[in-house]
């Protein structure tokens, strides 16, 4: 069987899982997601082992100490990815929900109801638990789910993938809800985003070449963000204080996520004093600053900003800075450098906050408040797929809902067409 | 300049002008749709001249009567293009309206407002009246709109558009807002539909083969349908008079457009007694009619059913006909051949209706009524941009909230993340 056949395949018996699994009252999946959780406590020592292998193996090929961290699967680690799957089945299940109804003059009554998206493929990098936490969330909302994740995690994915299916088996998950691309060839994403009619979403996690090599091979409509360029803006009429706070939590409480600022803007009236206090307040932190020809006058131990400094995702101790004019400028900057994802104004001004909420077009925009909070759990969603920074289906943080379109169901009596 | 370039200017003056669109109030916008309309009614004279240019070329081109007739801006039609702006300045605009609003425990207060999508791109045929139906819409929303019309029509969308800018320019219409694509160079559908960055949405209109050629270059998201295959399923418990009633509507009201239906599906308990009443009240309408091997045997003057005849859309009077054993056997077949576009159960016994829903992965899903009403006038929505048979973001007919998406707004004072 061509690699072509094989996936197809995939796709079909993805399809046929994901008719029963809509069928599933939320009491049956929730048996399902429990099973899923006790087969992999209890194949724990098993799921070590393979992840051992996959040590070994990424030692051998020389992978760097921080993805030989992420690989590895600790008791703590397996532990964590127990308790995910229990958390996400204590969670509301959003299938069924009627979004809206209402009754047309002739009788008709119209009905917005939510059901399950269908496949989704999930495509990922070398992260295990990332097996275990998408698989749950996509079957809590019904969906069938195709997993692909990196191959330096094959073994581990094998296994906690089998645990997930032998164990939900136990319990009515049909089978093909859950199934895991083993092969090497790179091919296979390529084939996995291309199967319209048998793919409904695709959600790539990981690094921008990832998810670009995604988007761009795609036929299926994909979800995704392509990097956090996020920035905070103070405003002159900011209370110093705070955005002080707020610059250094967004910054330094963990600079390698993709809600973590990468910016800051300084409105001209207040730089000069500003400025000096945060590279202060930040050299404690050693954070490199790099600044514009404006900060620098005011801050000349910043190192000079490039033109390349207003995109650059850093994901480190590093900061662009810039003067601004205006909220104005500080929103088409924004909305020209950034990535859509987490933008913060530090106002104690009303119309700068307004102005600034209209003008900057992100996903999030936040008003006196650390762009850190851009996270499903710290929204109160429960659980994340992912975080979106397009414009359709979802914005920001995704959670059980995102994983959910809607059907109209519209109730006549025979009306027919005049 | 090159095609690539001339488009991306294109995109990024729209870029620009979404923005200034977004900021706009929902009286701004009005005025500048009835500013567009009246302009429209002025220039009535000239726009009925380039049309006479574009009909000219058409009878020399050859093109078919139907296309001409497409084609053709009587006084009718540009009056119904007047009266359609008009009508979409009364509806009520979503932009702005809050969706959510929750409060976490630390005080953040998260919203989910509603905002324009930003640039659609609208991609269709001949017909020169969805110039002005597409970019009220898009106006009406904060969204600038690219308009790439067929190019029979070249000089009938020319004088509609200019219509529309310049008149809308009277009242503030930020420059950029309307943009259409005037080159007669194929590859411009290419470039726009690959604008990643510049175009938020392309919405094609028209045939399958334009829709699947935008699916398949487009590198933004797309929303679509490729055609209507639709169903009436005719349970055991079915009102025979009812579910003829509903056939003979759904099927002869207008049978050129998607949602007319293509196949009828019989319960085989009602087959020897419902059918021979279809063919017999089909007839008196001169539907042929293509029947499986089951009901042949009951009507046998339908015509053989091929495999081909369960995914054809005939957009004319004939109808495939099939004898199933079940609700679920209904339901299979609809998943497996039909379009996703909307499909209709007749039947009294609520467990059959029931299943139905559940069971059929249809936009519309209708319990005894016909499948005509899908249709964003019928739905309320007062106007419609098109039907979706996507699963993400937009499905069945789209009004102005599916022009719309959403930012979180999030209300803090000074929160951190610990």
């Amino acid at each position: 069987m061509s690699l072509h056949e094989e996936m197809l395949a995939m796709g079909d018996k993805a399809v046929a899982a994901c008719r029963a699994l809509a069928q599933l009252s939320s009491r049956r999946k929730n048996s399902i997601l429990e099973a899923m959780a006790a087969e992999i406590e209890a194949r724990r020592a098993g799921i070590q082992e393979a992840n051992t292998r996959d040590m070994e193996a990424g030692r051998v090929a020389g992978l760097s100490g921080a993805l030989l961290d992420r690989l590895l699967l600790n008791d703590a680690r397996i532990e964590g990815m127990v308790k995910g799957l229990r958390n996400v089945v204590v969670l509301k299940d959003p299938v069924g929900t009627r979004i809206s109804r209402w009754i047309r003059p002739n009788g008709l009554v119209i009905q917005k109801i939510r059901v399950p998206i269908g496949v989704i493929a999930i495509i990922y990098e070398s992260r295990p638990n990332v097996t275990a936490d998408a698989a749950s969330l996509c079957i809590k909302t019904g969906n069938a789910v195709i997993l692909r994740g990196g191959k330096e995690a094959v073994h581990s994915n094998a296994a906690i993938a089998a645990a997930m299916q032998e164990g939900g088996a136990k319990k009515g998950l049909p089978a093909g809800s859950i199934q895991l691309v083993q092969t090497a060839d790179r091919d296979a994403v390529r084939e996995l985003v291309q199967m319209e009619g048998r793919v409904d979403l695709a959600i790539p996690r990981g690094g921008e070449g990832l998810i670009r090599a995604v988007a761009e091979q795609a036929r299926v409509p994909v979800i995704k963000h392509y990097k956090g360029v996020c920035h905070v803006y103070v405003d002159e009429s900011a209370d110093a204080e705070m955005a002080l706070n707020i610059i250094e939590n967004a910054k330094c409480q963990r600079p390698g996520v993709c809600n973590a600022i990468e910016k800051v803007l300084v409105h001209e009236k207040i730089a000069a004093t500003f400025l000096p206090r945060m590279a202060e307040r930040l050299a404690a932190r050693k954070v490199e600053l790099r600044g514009d020809a404006a900060s620098r006058a005011i801050a000349p131990s910043m190192k000079e900003a490039v033109e390349s400094d207003w995109t650059e995702e850093y994901l480190d101790l590093i900061l662009a800075v810039r003067v601004v004019a205006n909220v104005k400028a500080a929103a088409d900057h924004i909305n020209r450098y950034g990535s859509r994802h987490s933008d913060a104004i530090v106002a104690q001004s009303e119309a700068a906050q307004k102005l600034f909420v209209q003008e900057v077009d992100s996903a999030t925009v936040y008003v006196n408040a650390s762009t850190r909070f851009t996270d499903g759990g710290e929204f109160g969603m429960g659980a994340e797929i992912g975080i979106s920074t397009d414009k359709l289906h979802a914005r920001g943080p995704m959670g059980l809902e995102e994983l959910t379109t809607y059907k109209y169901v519209i109730l006549g009596n025979g009306q027919v067409r005049e």
